[in-house]
């Protein structure tokens, strides 16, 4: 349930409320709003009256929260969560939609640097690329590992993009938190719960992908999962679901980005690459995201993409990525933002 | 295969390749353009020697369609097709983009009216409404039958809009011929193919809905049904496929706009209401397919959703989709088309 | 609802309730039993007091039916229903499975003929082959037509098997009716309304085969509408739906077997030759088949697979499905039926 | 690729074509059979000319795998493999199919002790509980941790029953190989390629449940890291896929047991608990699983469902599960094997 507490209470009145709710095991969240404090109690409701909570001083409302995540809610929190990227970028906010843009591995210093330079200059946010690579067979290309970590940094420090980099097992967290920006949780660890509550208990922001057989309410709950630990800094990320339709790789669900900003106050972002699967559908789907209201864009770009060691086929040359960039203007534009 | 004819090629080289080909059992297809004419010739291909064909008068090039569709295909005609719908409207040019509107029902006599007017003042181009509705139930209301194609066109003649409604009976045909200006085929008989058929005998425009368990190529299957006896008029719909998500009533496949682009030159439409089921994602997914390039969209509209006798929680009210139309403009606009 | 009549009821006070109900617009359905009649009333209960009815001669209890679906629920019904096909055979009742074997299409007077031979010597109790065949392209084989259904009851009179045979168009009715002794209906018509109720009006059984893309829900509710119209002699099929394996043809989904059962009191087959797509996962399919309670199989059976016009690699060699046969006998004793 | 040995060739040979191919560039893994023993070779092809190894002493031929799993594929190893596990049970012989039963979760000592015992006394082979439990909600029992592990080891030295429990976390790997006979990755695990790493560096049998968003081949991929790795000792587990079906918690995927058993030479288990998610489901389906071929099942069994702090509903009560043993039997005798 949520408390919100009167706009002019006290920290007293907050603090008081707050541990005698603590002392009945509840789990407790405070939402600092810029006219009030909502306290998010999460816990067995029978334990405590409510009619005993709302006649405590400072007290205004309390409201029982019925969907299953908690923190993540639009009932939780009513204003969109704004998560801030390294020191200059934010994301969730209404301008700009952010662009991250990059290779799906790090393949050597030179390329990830190349890439870099070339998004840059077209625009984009942020620079992603894998050094763990999770891959469906054990004798694939697996990633360059920490030495990738280390060129995406330099690749950061040239051009002053923020580096988004997957994270796949708990012990890598340390040299992750040192290079990277933000921590990508792949579609394959949604629900690897381990691994949602170790980024749950630090403070860099997180970009979780939908598994490609989740629901949007598992989607929700596996952010759910890192709030609960303390991080709020939760960006979600639309990638395209399995569906019986084989022309494409994935079926992208669009109809996540409206549903999940009714529904959650976290950012969303839509990766039309592996949405599609396809480099000549990335163009048309990036619209389509930005149109119905996503907050950035995940893309992946090659300089060679028929070399390139993963997901070569979806992969956009610079200069695709470069007129994607200029039609993606228009379209933020069209619906009241920028890009 | 294609067989393409010299730019000046004379009528009588035409009519003697056509002739050569039936002979040898092969089914007939012209596709005159602009520069030159097109044969399309769809048999078993070792019953001639490409040879002899290539050095008829007037051939210029034999292609094979590899695809298992033909006529349907870019292949088979590089151009765009545009449909003719009533006197004055046309789709799958560039511009305009067409919203077809309507209720999923007509109810009344009052209730058409009064809803064609309303979604003629907000600038739709055609008016939908099943009078022959397919539902899941016996039990259900079946629509009013010829009753409500009359009430359709008396909403026609007052407001000018072309109409678009559903057939389900080969035996009902007639009726929607005379009434109708676009036979509507519905999801749930996607491979209905004596039905396929029968609107490939006529020359009014069919409106073919993808089926919510029906894959890309087999759309274009069904479509090549129709293009195959004879009726080249034909709008392909994108409403919806089938799949483990449960928020939404189908997830909206936009992946299949560009996609159908690129394989056809068949005009596509797509339908919010029904590819999510909840009319407040309408919005954002009309702006969605507007932006990766649809034709045109189809959306339902009720002027008392909360006492449609179907689909009251996917219409839009009047008013909104009055609002609904002003954002779709500018969407347009950035795109590069008008509606 | 339901009104459940007492034991001893007269035939004048059954007819005085349901002629009650007539005349309140109720949809009247009688069920016969050895000890009592039931009286199924469909419509809009609001029309009429439960109280008043209740206080009628001759009635024991009025019973709700919440399921959408009503006169093939078992609340409707408790007893299996046991559909007769020709003169000798049966379908739902314990004893015995049926075993529905034949070729998808027909293709000659000679192919039928040995394959029904083949099949009746293993023990086949009817014979299946398409003549009317729903092809997703228009250039496929589209089946002999009535010159197949003419074979196909040639081969029936000579082996003395009865013929199951599918319809798709409501205007091939008459010679199907002519020349079979169970109609199909196929897995793209499963929500072909006007054919359901076509099929409702006559007597002859039905087979009706769950949509690619449908719900078990779904498949019932089609069944609802070919009983509302008076013909209670259906059979259900599952055959495989949709998913995103794409391994076998179709996912066998065999949970539906034990879930129909429960809800339904109509007798169901399994057709592992769909359900796989794939000859050599037929026997293993359809010992599960038996072995969760399916009341019959419907296998595809070719005597030369690889000249097959269709379905040639999941059609099962005379000598393979003779061999299935005997390993069958074995698991429909071990669930205490046989074969 | 594969290199077969001559039957009668010396150790010495053995180790000299090994050598060779390790210092190329191979990864090496022997498959010793009684008659002769297989390398197989992992690695870039091109590193190695074919001639110069079929000249080696010793070899009989190279065989390329085509698949993209290896160790894994019948191709490799063409007797299936026999799992034991602790002292006596072994899984993937043809006798016995080994029924592994226990609750959801472990929950107290009183409980597992209970259910150990029933279950033991109706005949299963091998105890199953988890102590970590990946729940969707971070707000759900989370399981007792290791002191359910201590509960399961006393359960399982009173009843002499092996204990099957899940593994979540690599860090959690030490006590469960204390405490446990099998380790079970759970449907959520299955592509956490670093837990999948994990246990394949140790010799504990691993049973690996597909996902609920997986193909068969993904499954074979993620056993082949475990192989890969050098644990041998993989049981498959299938338990169910998502489609679009509702009725029942997931579609139990029962062609996957055949496809398995022709694709790979591992044991199959089949769970019909979540494959169905309704208890009264499970005995038709655990029929079914046993007719089709699998060599295991994996049963949710519980003395007081209704009040399981998970997965109740889909759980057998120790009498109900009594009386599928006994059913079992019969259908096991049927496919010529026992229970």
């Amino acid at each position: 349930m949520i408390i919100i507490m009167n706009p002019g209470a006290s920290e007293e009145q907050i603090t008081f409320v707050a541990e005698k709710l603590k002392k009945r095991g509840f789990g407790i969240h405070f939402s600092r709003g810029v006219e009030r404090t909502v306290i998010g109690a999460i816990g067995d409701k029978s334990a405590i009256e409510i009619e005993a909570l709302e006649v405590l001083p400072g007290v205004s409302e309390i409201v029982p929260i019925r969907k299953p995540y908690k923190l993540v809610s639009r009932e939780f929190k009513k204003e969109d969560t704004v998560v801030k990227i390294g020191k200059k970028l934010s994301i969730g906010a209404k301008n700009p939609i952010c662009v991250i843009a990059g290779p799906c591995s790090v393949e050597s210093r030179k390329q990830i640097n190349e890439i870099a330079q070339d998004v840059k200059k077209s625009g984009a946010a942020a620079l992603r690329g894998g050094a763990f690579k999770p891959r469906t067979s054990p004798y694939s290309f697996q990633g360059l590992g920490v030495e990738g970590l280390k060129y995406l940094a330099e690749a950061s420090r040239k051009t002053g993009l923020p580096v988004v980099t997957e994270l796949m097992d708990p012990r890598e967290l340390k040299p992750i938190l040192k290079y990277a920006d933000v921590i990508q949780i792949g579609a394959r660890n949604i629900q690897n719960f381990p691994l949602l509550k170790e980024v749950g208990r630090v403070k860099k922001p997180v970009l979780l992908k939908r598994g490609s057989g989740s629901t949007i309410e598992e989607l929700l709950m596996s952010a759910e999962y890192i709030l609960s630990e303390g991080n709020r800094n939760v960006i979600l990320c639309e990638r395209g679901i399995r569906t019986y339709e084989t022309y494409t790789r994935n079926t992208l669900d669009l109809n996540a980005v409206p549903v999940i900003k009714k529904l959650s106050h976290l950012p969303v972002v839509v990766d039309p690459s592996h949405g599609t699967g396809k480099w000549d559908l990335v163009e048309a789907m990036s619209a389509a995201a930005v149109a119905c209201g996503a907050d950035g864009l995940l893309i992946e770009v090659h300089n060679h993409p028929e070399e390139a060691f993963s997901d070569g086929s979806q992969s956009l040359r610079p200069d695709t990525f470069s007129n994607l960039m200029v039609r993606l203007k228009s379209i933020a534009q069209a619906v009241g933002r920028s890009l």
